[in-house]
């Protein structure tokens, strides 16, 4: 590579001055945006809201990737950690020009410098962060931790693509961060492209030092060697040296991931795990801002976290600070009267797709390839008649996913926290393995560099990992067990957040939605016990926008596979899918289960006592699987004691039927829900989590006063799985005793069944207590049509 | 320090054994206990459900620890990282004594032995896990990930405690327990206690080798000593080479401890940070169990992670290898023929309560002191009359939380992501600091080595830190960003697990409660914007056990005084109030805010134009500071335009009083309720968060179908405060016209008004994005009584 000349640093400075200026004037200025006059209070916003102290320092690497990127062409994905220093993206996405291909409002002169700045922080402009709003973007940044899983999630299957991802030294004391550092265990210099960390010390937190920023040079040295990689420093103030020294480590880091790459996509590779370099930026927090404000620190402190100068309008001593510090950038010297970046500089920035603004990478729905998918129904279970086979639910779609992997080799990844197997998805290993970049021995099983399978004990790293995926184009699944995916509520929520924002953008294309699939549920947490034990992510979900999310409770194994199958065709979508993975009774064959999936929820005609047609006396619904088989139980139970009571049995998979269609797409219109759930029955509810969810869904429907919700009551241990359902009076009995109460008119029978079932219920317990193990009545229960 | 003489080690090697033993008997045995029987079917459990793999490394670390605790007399807390090797604490606390003492049937003798194998993971028995109900314990580590942060947590203030925590490899991979590392920068030497943590490299998870153990020596000790540790290392299988290793190395780490804490107790010590020694312990994972089954590799394999001989009832191969298993550990050696432990091995166990199963640390309620509390009225805001002063909420409480922490100088600390100052609480800086054992530069603020406040950029730090503290027996409070909180539910949740099964044990005495206040809430995020707009932490908190959980929103300073020295008062709880930092005015005097807060909710009679006794038109209901505002300005507009419609003001802090008293210990009852509610009178109720949890609450409550709730309906940007709310239809003008619509007695005048308020929102509007500021007439708005 060529060295540096000192024309190029001075061009480079003046690039990074420009990207400065844009900066301070998108957080203070509405108006005489190139100051050609004095800067008066009514230019100054009235609500000084951004964050200056990270952007500088973004701006300084943005114009340093854009040189490497035009010397070296390459693609580079810039994920900016400090997201909160949405000016720095703004800013160089604007002086490049994509900013003004997006938002052809936001032209490339004075006019346009003026939108650009008043639109910042103001209503009915853009948010302070970078957002879904910023080209060049899939990050958001707002809440820290996530930058260097979605850089790694962005890099696998994309050889060609390098990603540079900016860790803020605040940041970097977060759990998932201080995680994801591991994820270099997981890149394969073959087949993945590269990430180039960059964790930028400026300092300080708020209102604090940084744990990272006060170790010295040493410590961090080891830290990171420690965690596999070649630190390489910059550090200092002094802009020209600081250029000259960046650019050089620039050429150095990128000459490395251009050795450890041709070393490992030759054919003589041995397969050790690279060492892949990183920088560790130190520069001053605020730098170039103002060093002191009223008598106190601010460049190199972090009073520059936000808005250094705060009272730039109503002080005019504050005014002529920030007047100063935009004139020390010397706007003559980078912009030409009309207001558009001085032709020298704006050669500086690659063209095309090559722009960090305008790479295909960052609207990731732009290079989505649709799955192809195999059918379905060649992996159904035969179902004679309902109830009489037995299968393993996430077994049958785990050869499902087989065959999508088979059909998707570069495209499609599953990620889980160790539990591929023992979530009983296996069948998938016969045609890949789990991803592993670290030593392998003779006797591990399944474990290779190249693997569609990345199993890690951290759902931050998991969940991370697939946003980064799919963001960038890809299409992904996340095997959890359902209590511990509540480690990721909140990452959950910020790709919600995102999902809902960038579908209001046309220019956003649709990225593959991001499915879950929750097993070793509540209700079969064997080896565990409480800890293991909770339903709740669905009333997270809920919470979120309807468009964007979705939930599915499929009873057995021919629902879970059409349920499956429909997750990987949608976009721009959340899919909860809650199935378990122990043998159970199987109900519907794949032409039945497919109608019945499509409908949503629907009458199960063959388990219920009444017709359609027929208006019954008791409705018996349910929701999940273990709830669906208790609820048949039930079901026959009454069935013998009462012949002449008319039951039916409804059935919901999609739990967002229930919604009032004006609520949700999925929802059912009044007419629907009434003609499933009656006007006036009652209704014994058996619902797989908390019982409120379905209240909150249902609450303005005709019938909802006669809604009776049996789930989970957060009560729980290591116990046998049918004794977990009586904890919480999910199981047959307890569900026949909630509908004899809204019986009245079975009086004496209805008695006499009450008191068979408590007595059953005390011989539960005796017999676990003394046996450890469920009645063989019910291990051995099958449903059979009473008629 | 006396050298390790061999018999020693012999006598270590059998108490280990007896460990083993009683950890293989649990797993498998309900009868039989001592092997006097050639083993049967029916002495083998019919479900065998728990983890072998972690267990015996647990044991090895559990005697040497006891041989440690007993020459230098420690006091040390033993926190199980890998929670689920529960067999290995529970056999450890019952060879001690501890466990008989605490449950009196499981005898010290053939008789318990067998009643100990039984009850684990059986029905009426315990959980397989380490749990509330194993003496010994503060933490499940069910999920993973925070066991050494909680070390940190039990660690600070507790001088004379040494807190040994054991950390599996499988956890090390978590976010928390990477970012828990770097608690070593928070860990005072002279005040505090030490953790010495033990990473156990095991080498597997369930299917997968560990990161951690696949890194070679040289780099886990780079990574360690980055992390600011000096790692000892001990390795191998055989047990003697294995039991010396061990006991030297106790021996080196614990005078590393005692150099390090004389150092800095002496009145010389420069202040520099220490580097604690850490010890890394390689053991194979099912260490001494079955090499293989079946021709498969299980000991020093995945395979062994938790059964590994899994149909020892049913195949007498399979119980053969149990037999085998069991006797390799010569019974006959380790008890005597009554099943006690033989005499000089029970002589090798601490006595008291310094055996690990019997020290309070564990059982924090027995050390907890009662807060001495200020009088909150000191520091009430004068309010002359509704609504004419104003005030910042937080900032009073900043001013009481001074004193908490002048009167309670070494049992409170305050724990934040960063955000003391900035959420308004600094008044706590007057007399105390930031604790901070980094570097300290001249021109910092408020650190010190010392300090009541703990802030890193980690919620998870945050949440472990307080949890470890409080089970120890001291108090604390967490204040946070409202949406960031989302990324600790999963650990909320796991307390409150512990809370509630804690509260069923008699033996386990009351912890302070788990305070949150969470504020920078979603209707202030001026800086931010999207990101940052979340109010679901109360829907998530609401689903856990009743006895547990609490919800306030106070609408002003007084009223959040009262309710935060109430929180302080109560203990087993978590309560979670939310909170404004921005200035706002002011509703209540501190005898009003008392009499309000004590009812939980009640009538505002003087913004009401109805009284008490007679029945409203309407009810404007509100819950939540901005809510507050909006509707009492909602209800001035109503005022003014309709002087006889007759509107009752209903405002709501303890957000359970909602809930039926049968669900909730601060329910009303349903009478209590229609009486504030009406029978058949339209609500309109501003809620601050997810509208749903107020249906969700009130749904069973004669009135409900009345219920209107506007709240946050995931819409969100960076924009002005008043405009936060007319984006989700919670500001004043869409309070009035929802209430109009449901008042048609009013025909013209409510279309008049209608016409005016729609005029009003696009003013509004048009405002807002030429000025980028709120109207006058909003910004100045102040309550004025019509009457």
């Amino acid at each position: 590579m060529p060295s540096i000349v000192a024309n190029e640093l001075e061009l480079i400075d003046r690039y990074w001055r420009a990207a400065n200026f844009i900066s301070v004037g998108q957080i203070y200025l509405m108006d005489n945006p190139l100051l050609k006059e004095a800067l008066a209070a009514e230019h100054v916003k009235p609500r000084l809201l951004g964050h200056w102290g990270t952007t500088p320092g973004l701006n300084f690497l943005y114009v340093h990737l854009n040189r490497v990127i035009k010397q070296r062409d390459l693609d580079v994905l810039y994920i900016c950690g400090p997201g909160h220093g949405g000016p720095a993206m703004v800013a160089n996405t604007y002086l490049e020009g994509t900013y003004s291909e997006v938002y052809p409002d936001i032209s490339r002169d004075e006019a346009g410098l003026k939108k650009l700045f008043r639109q910042f922080s103001f209503p009915g402009g853009i948010p302070s962060h970078v957002a879904p709003e910023t080209p060049g973007s899939i990050h958001e940044g707002g809440e820290l931790g996530y930058a260097l899983v979605h850089a790694f999630g962005a890099a696998f299957d994309n050889p060609n693509l390098l990603v540079a991802c900016v860790v803020g030294d605040g940041e970097a004391e977060t759990g998932p961060l201080a995680a994801a550092w591991h994820s270099n265990k997981f890149l394969n210099p073959q087949s993945d492209g590269a990430v180039l960390p960059i964790l930028h010390l400026n300092g300080y937190k708020i209102a604090n030092p940084t744990i990272l920023a006060r170790m010295d040079d040493a410590e961090l040295t080891k830290l990171f060697e420690g965690y596999g990689y070649e630190p390489v420093f910059v550090g200092g103030s002094d802009p020209i040296t600081m250029h000259k020294q960046m650019a050089e480590t620039m050429d150095l880091v990128l000459d490395r991931v251009r050795a450890i790459q041709d070393a490992a996509r030759a054919q003589t590779w041995s397969g050790e795990r690279p060492r892949w370099p990183m920088i560790v930026l130190r520069s001053p927090k605020g730098w170039t801002g103002p060093k002191d404000v009223d008598g106190k620190k601010v460049e190199d402190f972090w009073r520059s976290h936000q808005v250094p100068v705060s009272n730039a309008r109503g002080d005019a001593a504050h005014r002529r600070i920030l007047e100063g510090w935009m004139k020390s950038y010397r706007p003559e010297e980078l912009f030409a009267e009309d207001g558009s970046l001085l032709p020298e500089l704006a050669a500086l920035a690659p063209t095309g797709t090559k722009r960090m603004g305008a790479t295909p990478y960052a609207n990731g729905g732009l290079l989505k390839r649709d799955l192809a998918l195999p059918d379905w129904k060649n992996h159904a279970v035969e179902v004679a008649a309902p109830g009489q086979s037995m299968g393993e639910a996430t077994r049958r779609m785990g050869q499902y996913l087989r065959d999508v992997i088979t059909l998707n080799a570069d495209n499609f990844r599953i990620v889980g926290p160790d539990e591929t197997a023992s979530n009983r998805l296996d069948a998938v290993f016969e045609v890949t393995n789990r991803v592993w970049m670290e030593a392998i021995q003779p006797y591990d099983v399944e474990l290779a560099h190249e693997g569609r399978v990345m199993e890690v004990l951290s759902e931050h790293l998991c969940q991370g990992w697939l946003e980064g995926y799919l963001l960038t184009g890809r299409h992904g699944l996340f095997s959890c067990y359902e209590a511990f995916i509540h480690i990721v509520d909140s990452m959950v929520n910020q790709h919600a957040k995102w999902l809902k924002t960038s579908a209001e953008l046309p220019w956003r294309k649709p990225i593959a939605s991001l499915n879950y699939l929750l097993t070793s549920h509540v209700w079969r947490q064997d080896h565990n016990g409480f800890s293991h034990q909770d339903p709740g992510f669905a009333d997270f979900v809920a919470n979120k926008k309807a468009d964007t999310v979705r939930l599915y409770f499929p009873p057995d194994a021919n629902t879970l596979l059409w349920v499956t199958d429909h997750c990987l065709r949608t976009y721009n979508r959340i899919n909860v899918i809650t199935a378990g993975k122990q043998p159970a009774p199987q109900w519907l064959t794949a032409d039945e289960a497919e109608a019945h999936c499509r409908a949503g929820a629907g009458v199960w005609e063959w388990a219920s006592s009444s017709s359609t047609s027929q208006e019954p006396d008791l409705v018996m619904a349910c929701c999940g699987d273990v709830p669906t088989l208790e609820t048949l139980a039930a079901v026959t139970i009454l069935g013998k004691a009462l012949p002449d009571l008319k039951i039916r049995v409804v059935n919901v998979v999609d739990l967002m039927t229930l919604q009032s269609h004006t609520e949700h797409p999925h929802g059912f219109t009044d007419e629907a829900f009434d003609a499933l759930f009656t006007k006036d029955r009652p209704v014994i509810f058996a619902y797989h989590g908390y019982p409120y969810l379905i209240h909150r869904l249902t609450y303005r429907r005709t019938n909802h006063r006669n809604f009776h919700v049996h789930g989970f009551r957060e009560e729980g241990t290591t116990t046998t799985p049918f004794d977990m359902a009586v904890m919480n009076e999910l199981d047959r009995f307890h569900l026949v005793l909630a509908a004899l109460k809204r019986l009245p008119a079975f009086g004496e029978r209805a008695a006499t069944l009450e008191t068979t079932l408590r007595s059953k219920l005390e011989e539960h317990w005796a017999y676990v207590c003394e046996h450890g193990e469920d009645m063989p009545e019910i291990l051995n229960w099958r449903w059979s049509a009473t008629s």
